[in-house]
């Protein structure tokens, strides 16, 4: 673990079973962490009883902070209350009371509202998911899945310089191997998309020493020999993550090294956002917690906004509403 | 084993690793089905080579049918040469010299030539691949795997039916549950083609006992026990099929019941055809082989095409060339 000070914001309606699974993941990840803080954002009422429950050793590393839009919000939409706490949660964020996010509530809920909240990087149209699978030779980095659904081929061109910037500052994978993809390996394999995107990655300028593969398979996702970084549609990504999910469960448990993972980071934002699995369990959420955690101290997120097209990361910001980020 | 002769069409130029494995798999397969007659189609240089080879108690199984076309054909590009084997063994199927056809050679060339040899169904497009995967609850039928990369909403309603009515006559699964694949199981979850497929599937007609369950995720597909039949897009069935081989790869060998298949069957066509893993090794060549037998034994497509809107399968076939097949 990197040494330093991490304050994270969680979102307490997040996730099919949230609050109970939340804290527990919370209470899990800050014993897990001596260096971490949290603050646990929800609802007055969900806040208030986890205050009392609270015993005063926790209190000093677990914060807990009412969202005031969500007073009298008992009678609304369960939605509506969640998106409620998680635009609190961004609020923090961007207030710099915390470092970085995790929620495991809906993805375009969470994805909009750090948008909104934080900034959208200008280079970059559609944020990205980004999950890091253990493979056989290093972490496979896959992205997208789930941010952007229907990306345009100009957009997965830009979510592998992001991948393979990701690659580099987060799991210092030295000159990742960048693959599209496909349902075959040789050129003009895939749907429409690839076939226009194959072209546009083979002349993408990739930052650091990052070179582009070609086309991939499914079967190199989970295996990873042929590349460190996979790019595919934010559909096809969650699906497959899932996918091997469910195969790991068939067949007995995750390998060695680890299943697939519960928690993605989101590229594209001016901030630390990670999104767990919305059947997320305590541990999946303590893992998304110590994923934010990592990723801050790291400055995954500056430095790979850095990567991208020099400049700093803080002045680009976009916080237009023109975004093309859609709900899932 | 169900009982009954089958002679199956087996293209020797199909597969990254032709024709060593496949006449290996051809081997290995009359080995395993005493009641099995093979008639491997290739080149001629090929095929006197194979001849040449082959012991006298295997030429009372194995015939060797050189493809005349082929001859002279040493200078043109394989996939050129691979193209008129896979037309050859659909003719021979065509003309009842043979029951039914297996290739692992590309799959858009051997769909193009099974829809033009042996005519599409009026009432199918678009032609599926089916892939048959063990789960815990029993097999779940997976389409399409890649014969259409890029269906429209009627396509993928169209393959729920062929699906539902796959498993019931291949599998003998009783009133097939069939899911919509998608990233959550809530209404409205995915993308469009997602989101107007699931209003056209709850109402669509299905075969027998089948109904519609809604949206299942990747983790349903290994796992199995929310749908027995998981409609996509070819291209999320093909990348997520060979996630599911890594992955089990990954975890030290398939889970006991069996890994992913990698032998698919064709249906909307008029003809019992088999497509191999292009990186088919020997013993998927066989289970292909085997795979076509146990469906012509079961007069499964036949069967399949009765179910769909009545009247008889073979008067029904649509030999146009104003097909959607798309190459992959």
């Amino acid at each position: 673990m990197e040494p330093g000070t991490a304050r994270i914001a969680v979102d307490l309606l997040g996730g099919d079973d949230a609050p109970a699974v939340v804290v527990d993941g919370a209470l899990r990840a800050v014993r897990a962490d001596p260096d971490l803080h949290l603050l646990l954002v929800g609802p007055a009422e969900v806040a208030d009883e986890l205050i009392a429950a609270l015993d005063p050793v926790q209190r000093v590393r677990i914060t807990v902070r009412p969202v005031r839009d969500a007073v009298g919000m008992a009678d609304h939409p369960s939605a509506a209350r969640a998106e409620s706490t998680v635009r609190a949660a961004v609020t923090a964020v961007h207030d710099g009371i915390a470092d970085a996010l995790v929620s495991a509530g809906a993805t375009g809920a969470t994805v909009t509202a750090a948008v909104l909240g934080l900034g959208r990087w200008p280079e970059v149209r559609q944020p990205a998911l980004v999950a890091t699978l253990p493979a056989v030779t290093g972490p496979v980095v896959l992205l997208d899945v789930g941010g952007s659904l229907e990306p345009r081929p100009a957009t997965l061109a830009r979510h592998a310089v992001l991948g393979a910037a990701y690659a580099e500052v987060a799991h210092a994978v030295p000159e990742p191997r960048v693959g599209l993809l496909s349902v075959g390996t040789e050129a003009g394999k895939g749907d429409r998309v690839r076939r226009a995107t194959d072209p546009l990655l083979a002349i993408e300028p990739l930052p650091g020493g990052a070179r582009y593969v070609g086309l991939v398979e499914g079967y190199d996702v989970a295996v990873g020999a042929r590349a460190d970084v996979v790019v595919t549609d934010g559909f096809t990504g969650n699906v497959l993550l899932k996918a091997i999910e469910g195969a790991y469960a068939m067949a007995g448990g995750p390998p060695v090294g680890g299943g697939a993972p519960r928690a993605a980071a989101l590229l594209g934002v001016a901030g630390t956002v990670v999104v767990c699995h919305g059947a997320a369990r305590a541990d999946d959420v303590a893992s998304g917690i110590a994923l934010a955690a990592h990723l801050w101290r790291r400055r995954a997120i500056d430095l790979v906004s850095a990567l991208l097209e020099g400049g700093d990361a803080t002045d680009r910001t976009d916080r237009s509403t023109d975004t093309e980020v859609r709900t899932s």
